[in-house]
């Protein structure tokens, strides 16, 4: 669901020749009239690339002008140059608005431990800048910009009224699993026309990223150049949010989040099987999480929803191998309704029943719950498929 | 590498009915004829079946003489009835040779959420029983009696003589990825009939399955019974051994086990490589082993190694999310030989030779040096093919 793009902000996505294939595009460029709060989440990975260093070292910030995406390469493992590059990125895009330098970020996806093709950058940058705009045409071009091997372009949206204010909030994202030497990134970009503290806007991205982005997994690695910003640029008018319409921006944010972070698991490269785990009645979140992660990441679960396997065994003993105490006894475990396992025993079910209601549906409901607590996670991920591994092993030779 | 039946040992293999397969065998029977020293090593699962709270109970020992062994059915997730079945297992081996109930230990594997066939497998020691020996037959069918989806049976031994005295060492195990609700369990039993203390044969083995068993990796699944035994009845004569005679089996047994569990991944369902992890260079040794099972685990490196693709930077990454601090600067790659990525950066390389070296040998050897310190860690792994998943997916249906 998409509401249109926030006011003061113009964006536009070209083809400039970084990738092959000139059907696609692979350039976006947003501007926001005037400074935006910028907040940036960023990968905890220990390798991680250069655009991820730049942004990172210039959020929370106040004064944000434009964001320059470029996708076919994410200049990562580049040393010192790749540095370099970024930061003009950041400069050309920057001066297409009459910014100065520091007033810009970078996103970058695509293959790593190149170089960017810069000069190629540098003239997609002036050519976005040429076909600016705030139509909803602009907005998918931009969402286009960034994509690498997903399928389709990502975007959501919500429009709510606050104190009289018309507020708009545009996300898009990339993600995908990895193909080739591309990472598997995962970006996200969310615009909004709230007008939002630098400390709020940080603090309220950490939280919604947290319960959203990071509760998908595709192939369980996280990338070098993982990235979600948020820029508030609050062009809606008005004193920062505070009180009951922040808690109302909130919850438009976590759902146009949500949304968006759904939307990288459901378009996974051979997957027929969209995941939706729910962990429940653990002690911390923490432990909801780590189960949840475990489990979504095992090739086994994901192989036995491919197969349509009412497979309890491997999700419980996935679960008892994530490092968190549990009471064995205290487990139970349904898919699609049907409960399969409880007070940590397996329970009489039809097993042909639950196969086809896998076997049926693109969407799978797995509801494991243990007598720890009452804390809960939501995770997404997707089901293992031979495509999924031949399109990862194979598309080399 | 086998050298015999240690001394005062015989052993058997039979088929009793819990698989459906009568070629195969099911049930496997070692009786020592003097107490033997018992250390055991168990899954870290909170969710473990009933043979290892039995043996978990009762080792280390001073005074086992019989473990009884069944596959086709794992008795995991069966309850008090699940526990009172182990018991009787134990209580019926004991009985064939004249031991105390308590002198006996239990290792199943094999489905879980199932009850024990228990009058077949009460037939089954008997007739083991009435079949025990010491030859290599009979440890080929005592090996072959604890099989579930391994393509082969698995046995090393060593011999070597110690201040005068012959010492044998002969151990079996069962691996192989899960198939079904199997649950994958890995199970190790080593024989020797070498003297020595309770306390040392425990630390011994705690110390040299962590060097080993604990260092291969197939589908990342800890199953709910993995299980290492080592039992040493002093039949070879004289004092437990100390000093450098204890060094020198330490050697021997370190031998034994790492071949054994090479020997699983080597055997891993649709496999195609063989892939020996080597990480050096790091601060400690939780943090080589944190790298290097993380990076074994990625189905994106495996798939890689799968399609012969030299792709250093899911190897890069997948240590980087490892949640080991590290210098990136300091990361060095080679696989097969052939340097890819030198003090944090890719280097130019014959992508062509390194694909092809590794799609021509089974065996991929993929070394991982970072500048953090002297700890290493050898881990074994497999690739991961469309073959694999298809087994894994498939076989419900």
């Amino acid at each position: 669901m998409s509401s249109g793009v926030p006011q003061g902000f113009r964006l536009a996505g070209v083809y400039c020749g970084v990738k092959r294939n000139t059907s696609k595009l692979d350039l976006s460029l947003v501007i926001s009239d005037r400074p935006a709060v910028a907040a940036g989440v960023y990968t905890q990975n220990r390798v991680f690339a250069a655009p991820v260093a730049l942004d990172r070292a210039r959020t929370p910030a106040a004064n944000i002008r434009a964001v320059v995406i470029n996708s076919g390469n994410a200049n990562a493992c580049t040393g010192d140059r790749g540095m370099r590059d970024t930061e003009k990125m950041a400069a050309a895009a920057a001066k297409t608005c009459g910014a100065k330098e520091s007033e810009a970020l970078v996103l970058s996806t695509g293959i790593i431990g190149a170089f960017l093709p810069m000069e190629k950058i540098l003239a997609g940058i002036d050519q976005a800048a040429a076909e600016l705009g705030a139509s909803e045409d602009h907005l998918v071009s931009a969402a286009r910009g960034m994509l690498t091997t997903d399928t389709t372009h990502k975007l959501a949206g919500r429009e709510l009224k606050l104190s009289g204010r018309t507020i708009r909030i545009a996300g898009m994202a990339k993600g995908a699993a990895m193909i080739g030497p591309n990472m598997a990134t995962m970006l996200g970009l969310v615009l909004t026309d709230a007008p939002l503290e630098v400390e709020t806007a940080q603090q309220l991205l950490s939280e919604i990223v947290d319960a959203t982005f990071n509760c998908i997994s595709v192939d369980g690695h996280m990338s070098t150049n993982d990235t979600v910003l948020l820029l508030a640029n609050g062009a809606a008018g008005g004193e920062p949010l505070k009180g009951e319409d922040l808690a109302k921006f909130r919850v438009a944010l976590l759902a146009t989040c949500s949304e968006l972070a759904r939307s990288i698991p459901a378009d996974g490269e051979g997957a027929t099987h969209l995941i939706m785990l729910d962990v429940e009645g653990c002690a911390t979140d923490d432990a909801a999480r780590t189960i949840a992660r475990t489990v979504a990441n095992s090739a086994l679960v994901k192989t036995a929803i491919a197969g349509a396997d009412p497979n309890w065994g491997r999700v419980v003993s996935a679960a008892g191998y994530a490092g968190i105490e549990f009471d064995p006894a205290g487990v139970n475990l349904s898919i699609n309704g049907y409960s399969l396992y409880e007070r940590g025993a397996p329970v009489e079910f039809d097993a042909e029943a639950v196969s086809k209601a896998i076997r049926d549906n693109r969407d799978t409901l797995i509801v494991l719950t243990f007598s720890e607590g009452s804390q809960g996670v939501r995770f997404w991920t997707t089901d293992l498929t031979a495509e999924y591994v031949r399109l990862n092993a194979d598309y080399h030779t």
